[in-house]
């Protein structure tokens, strides 16, 4: 008989997560009682965040427990219903984790269309990382036409549509990516006006070439040195808008704390954090209008998929070493 | 014949100045053209930003050059007019530098009224640090009624103004100072709900304790290791105003970044620097609510003043030695 293949947490790791900090393990497939519905996990996105999940104490959000299952965003297919709203053969997004099929009274899920968009695309641009770059530009950066723009981990699944709606809105953008590749995917394909390849470039002498009159909004999600190269060059009345600092997460030492922040009081600047969440009512209205560009060619979607549940550790560790491009997704089982 | 005692900056200092960064000289007193005014300085207000303005580079405003006579505000009286606006025996406010006496045309210059008010209160309270923490406090740190409130440095000229204004505004204050005097003063003559004495206390054990539902806003003056504390212990929402970062003023080594910086995201909170000239043109509104409270001793403004140019270094190094009550004022020359 077919079992339900999970990825367990096993340990609280320091620094960089290894292979025995979580496991994987066989159980039986629950059933759905009354009230629930039982979905085949399809997708399941990785992220960044994920790192932040799995250490202990207090943070925007409860850290994953020991022998729980490992959180994670994902897309499936509903294979058994005891629930009024959703019927066998719906797709769904929601809380699936790391796993092959979960039970749920189907709060905090709703449906999405295949035929509107590919599955995987549901856990980048019209999923979380989508609704964090488009809250994030456009309220908590408080972009305006014409801004000059900087995003860190651009051609990541946040940082390129935060790139892209910026042109959108007529801004000036410039990538920090890491390789030529991804450097040139982000000027050919996305439009972005240019690009820094933080593995080869001088940042800080590219920033002063690109950014004559200074930066005026900086969406960071990489922290550490480029954070503070960032607050060197910023424009007056810039905005910072602190989305992550993935070149921290598997630290050992203590985070490296701005440098120059002392820049935010001589532009008169601001530095804000983000979390997604936060907008979670306005979702709806995002997703519309992010659709709507991608219909129109203006907005493009990327996902990196991996296949295997089993290939979880192997596939999570390119969120670090980089060696993806757009948003990372695993599939953990077959139709 | 009288001359004119003038200190003029000699050299850029590493660290903490040195008697010889500055130099002081004899010269003339020069005399009032047509459309000019002739000022002798009475009092030059001491302040710690004076320690950015003998850097060399990009700041808020262009650094003293070497040979110029030191930046300062200061109040004097008028002894020889040439300027309509103007007449013998007015007292006045500008950029006197420190020096005795100061030709000038007039420009950003205005009158003080000493029946009002001691000439020394225009330097503090109804003078540029109290005008930072004004409008510090209430727009860019958008106070709110009911809001913990931290302030550091503040037994100094613009702390103390602050912790007082977010008194008047039914919150609750809590205040970091240096000394059990300090402290004392704080909560007995000022108002604060608590002090915490950062050369003696636990600070961080004392935040926990003051603050057990976080700090809505916090008035930074210090930088270092209190800014990365009220970090760790931010409300959601929480605002941080960046004034100044005195403990890193006469850092020989790079400035320690907040290490902490991440609670932004966390808490959704916003850190946002200021420079009190960008709010010049609300200057009077303000000036006039905050003698308003005066009067109704609802605000209370404490200047220390020393005396004597020669003594400009000796004084100048209480600003970072923490061994002076309020505003430190310098008194130049006798009536």
């Amino acid at each position: 008989m077919k079992q339900n293949k999970q990825l367990l947490l096993q340990n609280r790791p320091l620094g960089l997560p290894k292979k025995e900090t979580w496991k994987l393990v066989e159980t039986d497939i629950p059933q759905a009682k009354e009230g629930e519905i039982l979905v085949q996990c399809e997708y399941v996105s990785l992220d960044p965040a994920m790192r932040g999940w799995i250490n202990a104490g207090r943070s925007y959000i409860e850290p994953v427990q020991i022998d729980d299952v490992m959180r994670a965003g994902g897309v499936g297919k509903v294979i058994a219903s005891n629930h009024s709203d959703f019927k066998v053969g719906d797709h769904v997004y929601g809380q699936t984790g790391i796993q092959q099929y979960i039970v749920t009274n189907g709060k905090g899920w709703h449906k999405v269309d295949p035929t509107l968009a590919p599955l995987p695309t549901y856990l980048g641009t019209l999923g979380m990382p989508g609704m964090t770059a488009y809250f994030g530009i456009l309220e908590v950066g408080e972009l305006k036409e014409g801004d000059a723009v900087l995003v860190s981990g651009a051609a990541g699944a946040v940082g390129s549509v935060v790139g892209q709606i910026a042109k959108i809105n007529n801004c000036k953008v410039i990538g920090i990516a890491g390789g030529a590749d991804k450097c040139k995917y982000l000027v050919d394909e996305l439009g972005f006006d240019e690009a820094i390849d933080y593995k080869s470039d001088n940042v800080a002498s590219k920033l002063k070439e690109y950014f004559p009159k200074g930066i005026d909004v900086y969406f960071d999600n990489v922290g550490g040195e480029i954070l503070d190269l960032a607050l060197s060059r910023l424009a007056m009345h810039a905005r910072i808008v602190i989305c992550g600092a993935i070149s921290q997460y598997n630290n050992t030492t203590p985070i490296k704390g701005p440098s120059n922040y002392l820049s935010l009081l001589v532009n008169r600047a601001t530095m804000r954090g983000m979390v997604v969440f936060d907008h979670a009512k306005d979702y709806g209205k995002a997703s519309q209008q992010m659709a709507l560009w991608m219909m129109q060619g203006r907005l493009k979607s990327k996902e990196d998929v991996y296949e295997g549940i089993e290939n979880f550790y192997e596939t999570f560790l390119r969120l670090f070493s980089g060696d993806k491009m757009g948003k990372l997704v695993l599939k953990v089982s077959e139709d």
